[in-house]
């Protein structure tokens, strides 16, 4: 309550939150009286106070994520990708190009990915782009191409769903691990869908949505019912210019202690260059990430989208053995 | 180029942009040299020349975005909402509740929109909320309570769409201006669908998009053949916690230079509270607004959703009078 | 308190407390325990109960800043810069060029400051400069030429103290309002200094201040007895890159409702070009600004420095009528 | 230049760059004419073309900052710090308290930092707080205990400098490294003060400080003739709240590209709580740091300022044994 608050205001106040059928605690300080409710109080909503008289701000001191929360299940759930685990002690690292561009290209990265010791593959078929006027993603085909390669190589593969209309397609090709994009995290009616299907979700943060919000996003998900969520941290959005986004680490060790769900690192997006794709990649591992998406291409100088971020097959393995050695240090393998 | 670019690599950037049927301009300095590209670049994609060797970066000096250019329409353009103008030299307020409720509270509504002279009137039957277990909108019904107040007084109604597949619903109650929520702004698919209809189309601003992006997903609807475009600044996101948003007002001058179609704004969420929102709507038409989103409310104590931050019906005509005043110092009327 | 905190945690939360002198309320929720401090929280600092076993967080719910307070002084404060208000029914607007280049230009720009019915001028003569290789102002020698050409016309004088070191040259030339910029808001050993004299202060926002601590670093001048503080909004940095700050208009309903203290905008800097700087003026005023600081040069192709944001004299006078007319618009005048 | 620029208008601006002593280079493309500036455009400030007739935009091609720029300095520089070399293949620590409290205090707290190995020891007797009422720091006392304390242990000490006039007493108690704070970073006075003398600065970045501008604050201080600089990422401001600073791992790669000068990171004010220390500091020396900042106090709960984000001489000691085992990964020493 605000320091003129009144005995009426007051009153006002606990009337409401017992209309809910909550009781009411006053503590009257020497300036401010401060109300709680005692209660299941998520059934509340903190603007239903704020417009009352005398009242200064109100506001939840319960979560108001249930299933996703670490409150709820203390112990890390691990994700099983058709008999591949991600969480738990070790640590895996998804590896592919940005978007699926032929066949060919497709199984010479599968063999790439799968000479590294990866059991996970990605690679988009379906692109979002910020102009109209570049190419959009093969689609369907690229779908077919994709499933086709990581089947030679026995890889589970990982995909973004764009719409909910494409979901039957995703499943006629089997996609392994549907994963939502950074512009989609807020999509409700798409994180619905999603929810209602027993597979996999890689649940990327939005480029500036609050852990919080990310966390309620998940709970969209698993309120349908589907508990198989993984976030995935690609870079927020800063006044910074010198680089596309900054990757969050601190993230990490946050989102860990809130939620029991792995947590894995995007460092291409993140960086968007090449050459710092190493240095975040080891970053996250070393702050407690689950995995990493990373992007490898075989021939970057000619790949369709986002050229720039792709590590060629032999940056690609170096890189995996420096993250082998950070694994060990932290007890974890790869 | 960097500042120890080899010829050799100045040629292979020169051979690049050649193979694309562009011609190259190089202008070489004391330390740097400069390569440009002649010819319609928007086909060239900056990141394929980033990963070629001796490049420091490369850009575009061309804007992306066409059709909703004002370099390629000088004039502004006026959208016709049933015959009611948006842009030009009229301001158009748009009044109504955050969400629709009852039939009752949406008549209610109407009249007090309409008895302050507003032609326009917004109403949400489809809710994104951040949490899957608060109101998620009354859906079809709450269009068919929106249709029936607003036709009995004459009003035009905007309403929110999340979902392509919900497109056919609101053609049914032929919904006359279809708004495009904050976290839809970067929802390619949707935008591609409202793209292909003959629609006014309010496109809110993302919470973190910038300028650019927010005219390229503007361009995306364009491209699909609606030119009934209308650019609607809701609050962006900042370091700031004191408020939910940071109304950019600069973006209306900005908006103004860049394009030829309408520009309103949303004081209302912009500012999350409605002692805020005179304060804030007065400084949107003071800067060049062509309109604005309020939320009015018969009774907002009792509002299901944002109930924070609409004005009550004399508080809304009593900020009309101000904005009247306000406009008409500025050349325009309301 | 988090969810499994035991009887004995609780206890030594409210140990803790009791050892300051203060009384503790516990309230027992059906998932939270929360605890409160009943007498003047503001000599206990969160932080130290947070290393406490048991707590999930600690927040202060009184504010931290006294004198500043709407709380602590209802009335609007109103400055007197040497005869001349600010704060209360009139607008008062400050005119002048970035920097002191000559006593010509100055003499020019303080004749068209006063033509257009000015009383106060801004001018720099130190200048905070991003680069060590530009122009770094006129130092002394500026102040001379400002005060002498402000004299002419019978002009208060606004300029910027970057260094507590020159508070006596500041003196010695009889400067009216000392600016603090916007890097040195948090420059507390210098707020310290202009706390103990008795000269009217503007106090410019750090560019990513918070409205908390920007409401805190004026406390620390008021702390040292020196009341006379004007807020200055220039636009914060945000993730935008179109334009060089965004004018935070919210801040202007805030402050107000916050502090009793006036506060000013300056349009010219937050936009950073000539053509935004009258939208923005505009929308200043009409959000309830008690004033505001615009650049205007009588050459602004000549400035020295910020050439891209100076109005020219005619452009000056021709906003200022505009201004005139929205200030009568919310019952003020100019 | 803009897409309707006349000749005269081109013509201009190449006049004006040769009025400086510089050639154009002018480039007609289909939509846009591009003007280069041929020769030492440092001496151009791009402000001086963005007013003239029919200019769209101008900017720098070359980097402004040039002692510190990798560009004029090809190898790592290595800092001497009264012995102990930072830079180059060996990490250090710098570990103690936020702030001085004790002389008790201090000879345990140095005790601990010499136990684990490390030779440099932070610990703050001037103190910036954001709140006027709270404690300020012991000042010269402080400083007086500080090198008592460090002496015993033969330790280099680090504290902060935040006024100009108090650099003699840094010298008269032989401080070894000054700290320039964040809120300090363009306190261009103090740059240039600390500038003057031979003695090793760490600069801190600014909250909401770009890389450009932390280069070219950096370069204020080696334009005096003080080329040992140290630069220091301590998180950055974004939008979120679930922690105090975003820390950027980003910035290591890049300033590692950009400037010859070593990289230290502060993962104690990053996160802000003792529990994310350990992964933000693992992450930083995973990136590629030259070395942590890290606050250790005998007794945290005790501490006088931030005990929120120390670690106790346990943690600390726990913590050099993982940093240890990753700085060998990557091929350096701890």
């Amino acid at each position: 309550m605000n320091s003129g608050a009144t005995d009426e205001q007051i009153g006002g106040v606990v009337s409401k939150i017992q209309s809910f059928g909550l009781d009411a605690n006053v503590s009257r300080g020497m300036e401010r009286t401060v109300i709680g409710a005692l209660g299941d109080e998520r059934t509340l909503d903190p603007e239903m106070f704020n417009s009352l008289g005398g009242v200064e701000y109100s506001m939840h001191v319960v979560k108001q994520y249930k299933i996703v929360s670490r409150e709820s299940h203390k112990h890390d759930s691990i994700i099983n990708i058709g008999g591949t685990l991600l969480g738990g002690a070790k640590v895996q690292v998804i590896g592919g190009p940005c978007s699926v561009e032929t066949q060919e290209q497709m199984d010479v990265a599968a063999q790439h990915v799968s000479d590294t010791g990866c059991k996970l593959m990605r690679g988009g078929a379906f692109k979002p782009r910020t102009s109209p006027y570049t190419f959009q993603g093969n689609g369907e085909e690229g779908l077919r191409m994709f499933r086709k390669a990581a089947d030679k190589y026995n890889l589970r593969i990982v995909t973004e769903l764009m719409d909910a209309r494409m979901l039957d397609t995703f499943m006629k090709y089997d996609v392994d691990v549907i994963q939502i994009g950074t512009r989609s995290m807020q999509n409700f009616e798409l994180l619905k869908e999603v929810g209602r299907i027993n597979k996999p979700v890689i649940l990327k943060r939005g480029m500036s949505a609050t852990i919080s919000e990310w966390l309620m996003a998940a709970e969209y998900i698993a309120a349908g019912g589907n508990h198989n969520i993984i976030f995935c941290e690609r870079g927020i959005r800063t006044f910074e210019t010198a680089y596309r986004n900054v990757m969050d680490v601190t993230c990490i060790p946050v989102l860990k202690k809130e939620t029991h769900m792995p947590v894995i690192v995007d460092p291409s997006h993140a960086g968007g260059k090449t050459w710092m794709v190493p240095a975040l990649a080891r970053a996250a591992i070393a702050a407690g990430a689950d995995g990493l998406l990373v992007e490898m291409h075989p021939n970057p100088c000619e790949a369709w989208c986002d050229a720039d971020q792709a590590l060629n097959p032999q940056e690609f393995a170096s890189l995996m053995g420096s993250l082998r050695g950070i694994a060990e240090v932290i007890g974890r393998s790869l």
